[in-house]
């Protein structure tokens, strides 16, 4: 089988990074992009780096559409729904690498984005999912909500802390760091090189819209509601995102144990590497691929668990994710055309 | 008048901060520097930016002592105590950037550095001092503990907060993120340029040495024992730290009382910028110099208050402030030889 | 005596950078800013690093002259003509860090620059002026064209070695790296973080416009029309240039007879270093500084002269030469102000 | 077929590249490793990016070669003579990424590296191997010499302008930069993080080892003995190199006619990407790749051919060549696991 797929957005990072991976993918064919900003121009003079491996023209949306099986979005909020309706009308899958379908409650989505859902209709067919915690829910749907960056670290940092009740709901802290193509591929003065370089600061302090993704996540492995404390940095990188977590231990409880219980939860997970006691996770050792990198670490003295999560967020958080997301909604094994090997240096 | 200054363990990166800062005071003059590795040797042959600004050539400890009125100590712990008795001996003044007078209590300086006093006496002759917050303690004192790096940004971040009771003294959770020159000059895999470039990590998650120091400030500003969660990371530039601190409201306050509290506290500190609300600390800003700034942020949501604190880790953090304690000592105004303009880029 | 500055295009990197240095400068006062883009906002809006520093409104140009006794303009090439006419008018000093002035030919102007002068009557007022190598033009001027960052460190490193003889005019190959501030504060995609770091590639090959004005310079050195090879690159840092440039010897010489004739050249000159033979010059160096760092080597096999040359393109590149050239229009020592030591890391 | 194989020297940057590439290869499987430094331990110690990927236990170099049917050696020079006469020995086949097999002529490798050939008897096995310029001549061969980074980058750059006589053998000027992992693993003041980041300059000036390895292949492409003057730089990038090279034409030809020269003759080379007039190498746009990018520019003003070449250190310039090689010498497509889509940033 080989799966015919279409990039509508493909000249931003993400949709860069889809074209990356999904050249390198067994069974599945770029049959066409699309660009607002580059439309007629081939990807490749877009990013040179691509010369010889992906000189496709950039399309409109529609054509990008009718010749796909399955459509990645990679577009600004409140551009995804109208183009999903499209696809189900055409019946085609749609896997959104936006924020359109991420929050199942309508009203979190006008709080944080500020508009109503578009098309509300479609919603019943989309599904969030992070395939490690979510995977049982997408039989059956055809559009995917891709998650984020942040929220892919986050989740997968502290679910099983939560879910297993060892820690309590109040406070978490999440202090969180990114690479600058979190930022994408345009212009602005934060990512000017001389601005950025040898800089680092935190911005959107506790407003960042990824924060009721998080929570819903959170929310959804205690049980019960959670409200968090976000805060991202930008980091002089390129690539990777580091989540600091901070939880207060709702019982007396071992390192070892809460240790055993991240490795049972994630012990078939491929992309997932929980890393053994007294190692510390770094994003230089999960660059360029789908991994997520987990270390444990107790603060007695405070009774605090501090959970470290390391992700490439253009992969993982990003594109790799969502090709995962599309192996699991074709029926393809999750790790195919993402065996990746993270770089040493 | 003109303070002789000797620098021993001159060749480290503190020591060599030192001797730029101490080049541009127009009321100091360096009388003799003092290397273990490089004695013999010009300081320019070690620094060849210095070459034509600073060719003393490093002698052995006691030497640079006779010649100088005070000495600086940027030396491993457990090295400073006998030299700093030497000094007293011999009537000089003695400021230390090392860890052996910072910590009041013997039995914290036992648990975290693993060994008692080695010159018990000269302890009541020391002061601990971030001079915004302590400097009417040094009064007929001869050695003065220079506060570490990470605890000058935390207790000048959290002091006005904690002294005023807004905010609770359990949970304080310290996510710090400092340069490659807070790991100093000596090689090693961390700070090897392929390692650190490109990555991003924490490291001694909740077991680093400057927690309690900070504890020990912080205490003394909330007027009871506090602990503190704190995590350092290194970032890959070379100068700076940014601290993001996060502490529980302990009664209903706008953002904007708290921001007049800490513009009241510092509302005489040449050093010391609290931005504007609104606005973030950058560790951008503050490169190069001896200023510490300091924005507040508070998340209603979860009744949390957010400081950040950005300070350069070796002048603020180590040698500027070092400076600023000895124009203390000697009488002369704080900002002789310290007023720096940080460069926009 | 304090000279009253104007700057017009105050918040370029230029701009920016003459602020920054006259600040710390004894005998200069910042009178007035002006800006195209940013009039009616303070300086420390655009540059926050300079809060408390410098907080002064950009007015428009106008207003700026008549504040001053003397304007440098950072400006677009062009633009600063008609100014300098103003500014002759009203009695003012000119110094011009823009292309306007630097070539005596008004052919090769239009030739690189693509237009005619515009005053053509004021250009006998002005003088292009490396003060190391053309002081004793400036007597009597009233504009000082203020060299080229390129220029600047091709002229000091190859001067010597023209003007002495020893090397052949043809060929010469000058490959020049520098910082990304060169590149100046407006946007694109080239000086985008995530393009440029991890990036490096020569930009303008053969064709940049610096290439005239550094063969003016070495024209003047070697007594006859010099053409060169010129190609620059540029680096992901902040600041700096390193030229390497290549020449070949007119006849048999041993490196240390070279190098005794850059000493002697710049004997006397504080902001030039040449460095003893064996040792390689690093813009490390010279950062933040108006010094300009000559290392020299021979290549035996081949006949070659090879000279390295570092200079910070910010300061001696720009701003901090344009100050020097101030202070030698107005008789104050040239060192006023720009006594700088470069930080070693 | 599998091809079995071993390193020798695995701990390096060339042997850890080697381990990425060789995982991603079909038809070749890593059957062991050897390390003096670390033997005994996982590789994935030492690189905790490959924990999962590769966990195999370091050996010593006889276990090493007797598991394997190739052997890949990552050492100082003068170390793999005697290991590839044991492999000759065992009937293993030898490829070295050092540089005890790459010159010809002994007298060189006397005057380069101050010593004999240890083994002179088996040199005869051996060839110096840039696939694209020298694959006619492997046949019948065991040992292939490697080639270096630099002359990699050098010899695929200028071969096809010697070899059709359209530049002059004499001057050629070849600088290069190449980022930090070409100083390797071993630590050094110079790959201190603080000493590169924001630093840049020239090492081992005209005298660097790579020099003779450059001007056997050009003089093979000339027919004729070459001489080149050869800087390298060290670049604050852990990846890739860029070769600006300078050469005199050696009669009238358009820009146009040496392109055709360039794209004719690797036409139907996967490996190389001659750029289209007008571009401009970068080495982002090869990272992580076995690719070489060239682009030519003319001066007309000087009468120079400048062609710039691009390629990542460790693939093209260490473990991805020492790979197409080995592909070479098994009878495999040359692009056997190397078909690697550079990312875009």
């Amino acid at each position: 089988m080989t799966v015919k797929v279409g990039i509508v957005g493909a000249t931003g990072y993400a949709g860069a990074e889809l074209v990356r991976l999904l050249l390198q993918h067994p069974q599945a064919q770029i049959a066409a992009l699309s660009s607002k900003s580059f439309e007629n121009m081939p990807l490749s003079e877009v990013y040179p780096a691509y010369t010889g491996f992906c000189d496709i023209v950039c399309e409109n949306q529609s054509a990008c559409v009718d010749k796909s099986d399955v459509i990645f979005a990679a577009l600004p909020h409140g551009l995804s729904e109208p183009l999903a309706e499209e696809c189900l009308e055409k019946g085609k899958k749609f896997i959104d690498l936006g924020a359109d379908f991420r929050l199942e409650s309508e009203a979190d989505y006008k709080e944080w984005y500020g508009k109503n859902y578009d098309c509300p209709g479609i919603h019943q067919d989309a599904v969030y999912c992070i395939p490690e915690l979510f995977r049982g829910k997408v039989e059956g749907k055809s559009i995917i909500a891709n998650p984020g960056c942040y929220p892919t670290s986050a989740a997968l940092g502290l679910f099983p802390a939560l879910e297993s009740g060892i820690v309590e709901v109040d406070p978490i802290v999440i202090d969180s760091k990114s690479g600058a193509t979190g930022a994408g591929r345009g212009l602005s003065q934060t990512t000017h090189f001389c601005d950025l370089n040898e800089g680092f600061s935190p911005y959107k302090v506790a407003c960042h819209r990824h924060t009721p993704e998080i929570e819903q996540s959170l929310s959804c492995a205690a049980g019960k509601p959670v409200k968090i404390t976000f805060v991202p940095h930008l980091l002089p990188v390129n690539r990777g995102i580091i989540s600091t977590m901070y939880t207060r231990l709702a019982k007396k409880v071992l390192l070892q144990e809460i240790h055993e219980i991240y490795c049972e939860k994630y012990q078939n997970e491929p992309f997932v590497r929980v890393l053994k006691m007294g190692d510390t996770a770094n994003l230089k050792n999960v660059r360029m691929t789908n991994l997520c990198d987990i270390s444990l670490h107790l603060d007695a003295r405070t009774n605090t668990l501090i959970v470290v999560s390391a992700i490439d967020n253009m992969v993982k958080g990003a594109a790799g994710q969502a090709i995962q997301n599309m192996n699991l909604l074709f029926g393809l094994p999750e790790t195919t055309g993402l065996q990746l090997v993270p770089p040493a240096f």
